[in-house]
C-alpha cells in the first residue's frame, strides 16, 4: 500500500473555476486531498495553489500524473511543479569558516529532523573537514583565489551534477557566486544572510548593526539570485540587543538566530510550501 | 453592481471530494472564489473550510444561497454559517474600571479600523460614562451586588436583545456571568484575560506573575464559556519582563498587550476567520 | 516631607574610582540611592551612568546640587544633566493626517499613563482638530507650502518657545524640518518612523516592505537629527507579515506597532533613562 | 600580567551608603570596576549587586579578597559569592532519550561558545552514548527502576563528587530526583522544562498544549528544587503555533526553543549574572 502523497505547486492568472477544476481533477481520479492552500494576489490578479493528496487509491501512477495534468495546466497558462513526499532531496552545503549553521544542519540530520540527505559539504577552507567526516559525510575543499575562482566554480558545478544535487545551501559561504553557477540552481539555492534584509546587506552586518545602534538584529534566509542579498525572502527572524552588546555579543546572538532561520527556510522548502513569483515568495505555512 | 462577498464557514467529517463539491457549488453558480482556506484535523479526521466568493455575478441571491446550499450541507453532515462582508455586526462592550481596552476600541472605531458598530457600553461602574458619551455612544450603568446579580443580568440581556446585539466584548469586565447569559452568546462573546492562559487564570494574574517570577507575561482573548478562563482561545501574545518590574510595571506592560490581543481577536471574528470546534479554534489567518 | 527623587545622567572618559566618587558624593550628602545603572563602552573606554536618589533627607537643596556637583564633573570631564522626578515635561505633538499615534498618546494621557503634559498639538492639516479640542488640548494649524515653509517653521518655533515646550514629538508628521528647528530640540525631539530602520528609510516604507517581500516589518522611534531617519535609535519593535498582507494590511499591522514603539520611547525619555552618545543611545531599561 | 576579572554577587537588606561602601572597597584596593549592576527590590527593601573588576593591578590576591571582604559583608548582613572569570566550571549533563539539548550543548562546546567543560554525560538510557563518546566525552549509563532509584542516585552523586562537578544540567532528564540529590546542587542544577511554566507543568506538556488549543508555546529554564517544575525561573521564551500544528509539530518547534532557552540560561549562570532570592531570580542581563 502506497503511503506517500503527491504535491502540486502551481501559479497562473486568476480565472473563475480554478479551484473547482483542480479539485475535480483530483476527485475524478479518486484522490483524497489532505491539504490545500491557495492565495490570490489582490493586485496582480494572480492565483497560487499548493494541493496535496494521497497516492494511495489514486487512479494515476506517478508517471501518468504530469502527462494527464499537462493539458489542464496549459489551458490555464500555469507554472507548476509536482513533488512526492517520499522523495528525499539530495543536498550540498557550502561553508567557509563560520560553522554554526553547518553544525546545526548536521545535528538535525543526526536527530532525523531533516527530510533530505546531506550528500556533501564543500568549502573554500578546511576548518569544517574534521567534523563533517566524523559524521560520515563527504567533504571537498576548493580553495578560491581571484585567479582560480571561475575554474573552481566549474569544478564545483561538475561535482554537483555528478552527485545529482537537488538543493544547494549556502550556510555562511563567504564567496560571491557567478551568475552561471546561480543560474543552474534557480529557486534551488538557499542562502542565510546574517542581517534583517534589506538592512545591512553586504559585508559585516554585525559591525554595521553595532555602528548604527539598532535595538534589534535579524537574520534572513532567501533564494540566491545574481543580485547579492536581493533574492526572494523565505524566512526572517529577529532578536533584541542593547547598547551593552559588543560586536562579539551581536555575533553570538545572531548565530543562534541564523541557525533557526536557515532551518525554518529549509523545512519550508523541503515540505514544498514555497512558490517564488518575481522577487518574492508565497509561503504556505 | 454588487461589491460585497459571501463567506461560508463550515466543518464536517472528512470525506473524499469535499473540496471539489464545494468549489463546484460556487463555480456552477457562476461565483468567483477570492479566498479559500481549509484544514483537515489529522487525528479527528475532521474537515474545516472558509470559502469567500464575490456576490457580483453570482447566480443566487443572498436569500437563495442558504436554501440551495442546505441539501449539500446535510449530505456531508456539515455545521455551517453564512456571512456577508457588507454586514456590520452590532457590538456591545462590557467594562468595569480598567478602561484601556475600551479606550482602544473606541479609538479604532474613530479611526475607521473596526468593521462593527459599538452600539452600547455597559458597566457595573460609572468610570467609563464620560468618555463613552463624549464619543456619542450609549452608556448603561448596571451596578451589581450579590443580591441584584441575577436580576441585573436579566435586564442586561433584555437590553442586548432589544438592541439586536450580535457580539458581546468583555473588555476587562470583572463580573462572572451566569451560564444562562453566556448561553445566549455562544461563540459570540469574547473575553480578554490578562495572562497567558492556562497560566494564572482567576483573579489578579499580574500579582501571580510577579510572585512566580516569570520572565514573560501574556494576554489571551477567548470565547467565553461557563468554565471561567477556559473557553476556546482565539489569540495570545506575550512581552518580556524582568525582576525589575513591579506589579505596577507588569500591569502597564500588560495593558498594551491586552489592547493588541483583544483587537486582533476581534478582527479575526469580524472577518469570519474563526471556526470553533470543541474547546479549540481553527483560525484561518 | 520631600517625596521626589533626583536623577543624574552622565558620561565621561572611563577612569578608576568613578563609581566610588559618585556614590560617595551622594552618600556623604546623606542621600539614599534607589537606582544606579552604569555601562562602560568596551571600545571607546567611555563611562555612562544613571543614578537616582531620594531628595528626602538629602543635605543639598535642588538648587545647590548642580553647584556642588559641578567641580567633580569638571574634574572627570563629564557631560551631565540633572532631573527631578516630580517635574512634568511640557510636550508638543506634531501630526499630519495619520492620527493613530496622536490618538494613542491622548488616550494614555487620559488614563494617567503619561508623565508629561500635552500642551499643544500642531499640524499642517486640520484632521486632528476635533479630537484634540474635544480633550481640551490646544490645537494649532500651520499649513505648509514650499513658499511658506520657513516662515511657518519660525512661527511654530516662536509658539514652542512661548509655551516653554521641553519635548517635541513627531507623531507621524510628514514634513521635513529644517536644521535650525531641529537644532533647538537636540535630543528633545522624538520621531516615529514606520519601518525597521535603517531598512526602508524615506517615504512610503509600507509599499517598500511590500515590494521587497519581507516577512517581518518594524517601527523605529529615534531622536531627530538633520540627517533624515538617521538619528539615534531609542526603541524598535517588529511584527510578522506574510505574502497575504496587502499594503493596507501592512499599514494596519504597522499602526499598532508604531503606537507601542513611540509610547515606549517616550516613557524611556520621560523616565530619564537615555543618554545619547554620537549617533547611538545608551538606554538603561 | 593578570587578564582575569573578579565578580562579586551579593544581596542584603537595603541601607544607605551600600554602593559607596562597595565601590570604595574596590577603589581603595586600586581596582578598576568594569561592570556594576544593582537592583533594589521595592517591596522587600532588599539590595542586590553584581560588581566586576580587573584583577590586574588589584591590591589583594585572589585568596585575600574573601578574607578582607568578609567583615564588610558581615556588617551589612550580606549573602555573597566570589567568582573569577578565568575559572571554567565543570559540568555534568543528564539526559534521557530526547537528545536535542545535549546535541546543542556539545556543538556549542565544539564551537568554543561554552565557558565550561562538559566533564560527563549521564543517562538512564544508552541512546546518547555513541555521539557523546564520538566527541571524546565520558558517558555513564545508570539504568533506573523503582527499586534501584535510590541506589543509583547515590552512585551518581559519588561520581559527581569524584569528578568535582560544579554544575548539573538536566537536559531533558525524565527522572524525578530526590531531595537529597537536589540539596547537594542548590542553585547549581539547571533544568529545561518544555513548557511556558507555570502552564503545563508535569508530564507531556506538548500534548497538554495541543489539547488546550493555545496559540503560543514556550520553554522554561530554571534551577531545580524539590517542588517539581517550581524552581526559580532563569529564562523563558515562546513561539507561535496554530491549529495546524500536530503534537509532533509542537514538539519540533519546541525543541528549537528548548535548545535556545537552555543555552541562554547556561550562559547567564556561567557569566555569574544570576542571584537567587526566595523562589525567584535577579538576572543582570
Amino acid at each position: 500500500m502506497e503511503e506517500s502523497n503527491a504535491i502540486l505547486l502551481l501559479s497562473c492568472p486568476d480565472r473563475k473555476g480554478l479551484v473547482a477544476r483542480l479539485s475535480n481533477f483530483i476527485f475524478l481520479n479518486n484522490g483524497n486531498i489532505v491539504a490545500a492552500d491557495q492565495y490570490t494576489s489582490k493586485w496582480g490578479e494572480y492565483f497560487f495553489m499548493r494541493i496535496e493528496w494521497e497516492l494511495n487509491g489514486f487512479a494515476l501512477s506517478r508517471e501518468e500524473i504530469p502527462i494527464v495534468f499537462a493539458p489542464l495546466a496549459r489551458q490555464y497558462d500555469m507554472k507548476w511543479t509536482l513533488h512526492f513526499t517520499d522523495y528525499r532531496p539530495r543536498m550540498a552545503i557550502f561553508v567557509s569558516r563560520h560553522l554554526h549553521c553547518l553544525h546545526d544542519l548536521i545535528l538535525r540530520r543526526h536527530m532525523g529532523e531533516l527530510d533530505a540527505s546531506i550528500e556533501t559539504v564543500i568549502s573554500n577552507h578546511t576548518d569544517a573537514r574534521a567534523l563533517v567526516e566524523q559524521f560520515g559525510i563527504k567533504f571537498f575543499h576548493f580553495p578560491i583565489t581571484a585567479d582560480s575562482k571561475n575554474e573552481q566554480e566549474n569544478r564545483q558545478l561538475t561535482l554537483l551534477r555528478d552527485m545529482n544535487i537537488d538543493l544547494v545551501v549556502l550556510a555562511r559561504y563567504m564567496q560571491i557566486l557567478t551568475g552561471g553557477f546561480i543560474g543552474e540552481y534557480v529557486n534551488r539555492m538557499i542562502n542565510i544572510h546574517h542581517s534583517f534584509l534589506p538592512a545591512f546587506s553586504g559585508s559585516n552586518p554585525y559591525q554595521q548593526a553595532y555602528d548604527r545602534g539598532v535595538k534589534i538584529i535579524g537574520a534572513t534566509a532567501h533564494y540566491t539570485t545574481e543580485q547579492l542579498d536581493d533574492g526572494p525572502i523565505i524566512a526572517q527572524d529577529v532578536v533584541k540587543i542593547s547598547h551593552r552588546d559588543t560586536v562579539t555579543d551581536i555575533q553570538t546572538k545572531s548565530k543562534d538566530l541564523e541557525r533557526i532561520v536557515l532551518a525554518r527556510a529549509l523545512r519550508l522548502h523541503l515540505d514544498n510550501k514555497i512558490i517564488v513569483y518575481g522577487a518574492k515568495t508565497v509561503v504556505f505555512e
